[in-house]
């Protein structure tokens, strides 16, 4: 290996390749595989995963990025990807291969004993699995290091200097300011939402998501929608970003906001600088960012009225005998209707808080040893009660109900809570930076909004950190008054509250 | 690496896998991916095979494979297994890197010429390039190594053990047998077809073909249908082989005999024993046989009134309008209309055969040195004019028509022919070995047919040679009087030749 930096981009170019094709691979298993291609795909999953890390943790690899870093002299975004590299060479390190299969076996065990949890209606089926994989993502903590709370080891993985001190106050103020807005919407007379759930055309409803994507400024050129059963997106690289979207013949409401949010990850995919692919600057920069780009587009943006002034005569027009008679300030309130339910992933962006809130506080305690699995369905059951006032009939609409435990990824959750938090802030920064905002999208026009987020979040890939992107672009922290602001007025609006 | 037959196997799985996405990878080229993601999928091709080619020739493998062939008894199978991987790596030892990658570097501009030839219709614009690619087809030649003719090394390639001498055999019986056969028609009534070029719904066409390759017994829950440009099957192993057609809103004949072509190469990929996967005797034999399962189902199932007694009248239920009329005969005699024509891809069952035959002279005679580039055209005219009468009046409908010489696969054309001689071979085994095989596709049970091909074929694997399977289960070498046979009884039907 030549000791330039021209050998270090083209390592990570060869890893790179390596991760699109894997996420080729995960493309196509979720949405055109047959199933009995299942079998060998596994094997092509870890043949190639084996392969990524083999060169990831390359002792010759190590060695350039360390000779790079302290025997030349680069700009910043060179030693910012050379840094980035560094650390997470030291990361893999950490987790001996002996752990990481360890891990791989866990979790395998773990996906199927909740799916079979799930069939059966029985915690208890899941529990002995689950009892693993918390004890190996302790293990994780205790291999990876932390300062302050175990968990800060798991959080940062999913998203870097995210810390339990920190997210206490987040949550603090959730509890603070979002239950009691919630608890008030319930003493409220309620919306009617009921036409959102006539019969609609599934072909027509694909049709109409896919004009969605090409108003946001989708480029279709560099990526495409399909359908599957749960809507993600995935990229390849920068110019190949693809989306999926359900369709539900009886909820058009679904489809609408799948597709809009997984737009929102599309676009900042498409917005990372494609001449820095496989590096850290062109990568993105943490998954709560992540989710700001999708729920500033469903919410902030695909949930206001302006938007949908202009929206609201298509589908309209696509839909006249389900959608002609209702006015748009009826079909606005319906698709902000806030009423505390069981499920997370179909929970309004009020009650979807606090929802995190419960799975950080129990994944918390899960990391303190407070709690024990055999009582994980009463805690979860209690809280569900305490926060939001609804208690699961069955397990697979509570403590069932998300994959993420199966998989091993405790301290993801509440990243979903800073995406929409970091949402907040940079649409009341937008609406600072752009004249007439609000004037813009009643005419359908997204250009402005997407050109400042390209200039101030897509384009700088990983270069800085998410807290120092959000600094950059608004001149403070996370600041979650911007989203208690927002909500209390917007929902003062709709339920007099 | 442990010397056991285990770890040769692993070796070997783990080319396989990669192989096996380097399938997904062209799959998702030739169907999904949006325009712009050409230029990383180049760069994922390229990682990909530098690593197969890696595996393919690592020493350690070489060794371990010829340890196992000198040091341990095996038995037949593992034997055939340790043989054919050793003559692989030997046969891609013998062509060094730098003449590898010159050899990519001329396809990549040869391809590149040939689409602007035929933008251009200016044949001298892909000539240089042609030059290039002959030359260094003669090289390899050379490289590889032959004793009779030059062309024999590149035959070689895609048939094993074949030679010109073999093929001079069977080009011979084409000239003597089917070209005068061609003549002969071409004095008779030709056949209307018209009715096959009227206006039929794509998506019915579509849902009909799916239907065709169900009749067929082709697995769905192994394998797929997608559309493309250009008909392929691709296969990542026996339990993941995808399909592709093509929809012509105005021929009802393009999709029916590209989904049944397919069809037969997808149902023998998914007939080879999946447990072998990786290994030689879990790969198809040769293009010749590959191709003889496509053509026994295209055309002497496909194509003979015995299946269409079974298949017509659902046709003509999703086509009332276009074919209600139209009776099973008429149908029957317009699906095997024979007529000279330019294009190779388009031609019927006997005039295939002579379009093959010209390039098989023109290749020949390039590796003779017998002709100059310059003078290609002209030599393909006039050939089309001596053995078809008809001649180009353009090079995208001539010397440009074929995409085979951009990619340097010369030698790749025989087998299209051997594969319809073989087809005809098998077919008259297969009406000795089922009793009342034509009363069977009368009533739509392939049954019978489907499990001699598997017996026959499809579960062995590469554990015989195509000519040692050939003679297995038909008692002799190929053998082109089947074909001429079956041709001068069929055409002799529908034209009273």
């Amino acid at each position: 290996m030549k000791k330039t930096y021209e050998s270090y981009k083209e390592h990570l170019l060869k890893i790179a390749h390596l991760n699109s094709t894997l996420a080729l691979l995960s493309w196509d298993q979720e949405i055109y595989m047959p199933p009995k291609g299942a079998q060998v795909r596994a094997r092509q999953f870890s043949t190639l995963s084996a392969m990524v890390h083999e060169l990831s943790v390359d002792p010759e690899f190590e060695k350039l990025v360390y000779h790079l870093i302290h025997k030349s002299s680069f700009g910043f975004k060179e030693m910012r990807n050379l840094q980035e590299t560094q650390e997470s060479i030291l990361q893999n390190k950490k987790l001996p291969t002996t752990f990481v299969k360890k891990g791989a076996m866990a979790r395998s065990e773990a996906f199927q004993t909740w799916e079979q949890a799930r069939k059966e209606e029985d915690f208890k089926v899941f529990a002995p699995a689950l009892t693993k994989i918390v004890a190996l993502e302790r293990e994780k903590a205790d291999l990876l290091g932390f300062k302050g709370h175990p968990y800060d080891a798991l959080l940062n993985l999913y998203e870097k200097d995210l810390t339990v001190v920190k997210l206490e106050k987040v949550f603090t103020q959730i509890k603070n300011d979002i239950v009691p807005l919630v608890k008030a919407i319930s003493e409220k007379e309620q919306v009617d939402d009921s036409f959102l759930y006539q019969v609609y055309d599934k072909e027509d409803q694909f049709e109409f998501s896919l004009g969605l994507l090409r108003e946001m400024k989708y480029d279709f050129n560099s990526g495409r929608q399909d359908i599957s059963t749960h809507p993600f997106t995935i990229n390849f690289n920068a110019n190949d970003v693809r989306v999926t979207t359900r369709v539900n013949k009886n909820d058009i409401a679904e489809v609408i906001w799948s597709t809009i949010h997984e737009g929102g990850h599309g676009l900042y995919e498409q917005g990372l600088p494609s001449n820095n692919y496989g590096l850290p600057s062109g990568e993105y920069v943490s998954l709560g960012i992540h989710e700001s780009q999708s729920r500033v587009w469903e919410n902030n943006i695909g949930r206001a009225k302006h938007w949908w002034n202009y929206l609201y005569p298509k589908l309209q027009s696509v839909f006249p005998n389900q959608l002609g008679e209702v006015a748009l300030d009826t079909f606005y309130r319906a698709v902000n209707k806030v009423q505390p339910s069981l499920i997370r992933t179909s929970a309004d962006e009020l009650t979807y808080h606090i929802h995190v809130l419960i799975r950080y506080e129990i994944e918390k305690s899960l990391m303190e040893g407070e709690v024990e699995i055999v009582d994980l369905e009463e805690l979860w059951n209690s809280k569900y009660q305490e926060y939001l006032g609804v208690t699961p009939s069955k397990p697979s609409e509570g403590v069932l109900q998300d994959i993420h435990w199966s998989h091993g990824s405790l301290g993801y959750f509440p990243t979903y809570s800073l995406g929409s938090l970091y949402a907040a802030q940079f649409y009341a920064q937008a609406e600072k930076d752009i004249l007439g905002l609000p004037l813009q999208l009643e005419s359908g026009n997204v250009d402005a909004f997407l050109k400042l987020m390209r200039k101030n979040i897509h384009q700088h890939g990983k270069l800085y950190t998410a807290e120092q992107l959000c600094e950059k672009f608004t001149g403070e922290p996370l600041n979650i008054a911007h989203f208690v602001k927002y909500a209390k007025e917007k929902y003062r609006g709709i339920y007099g509250v």
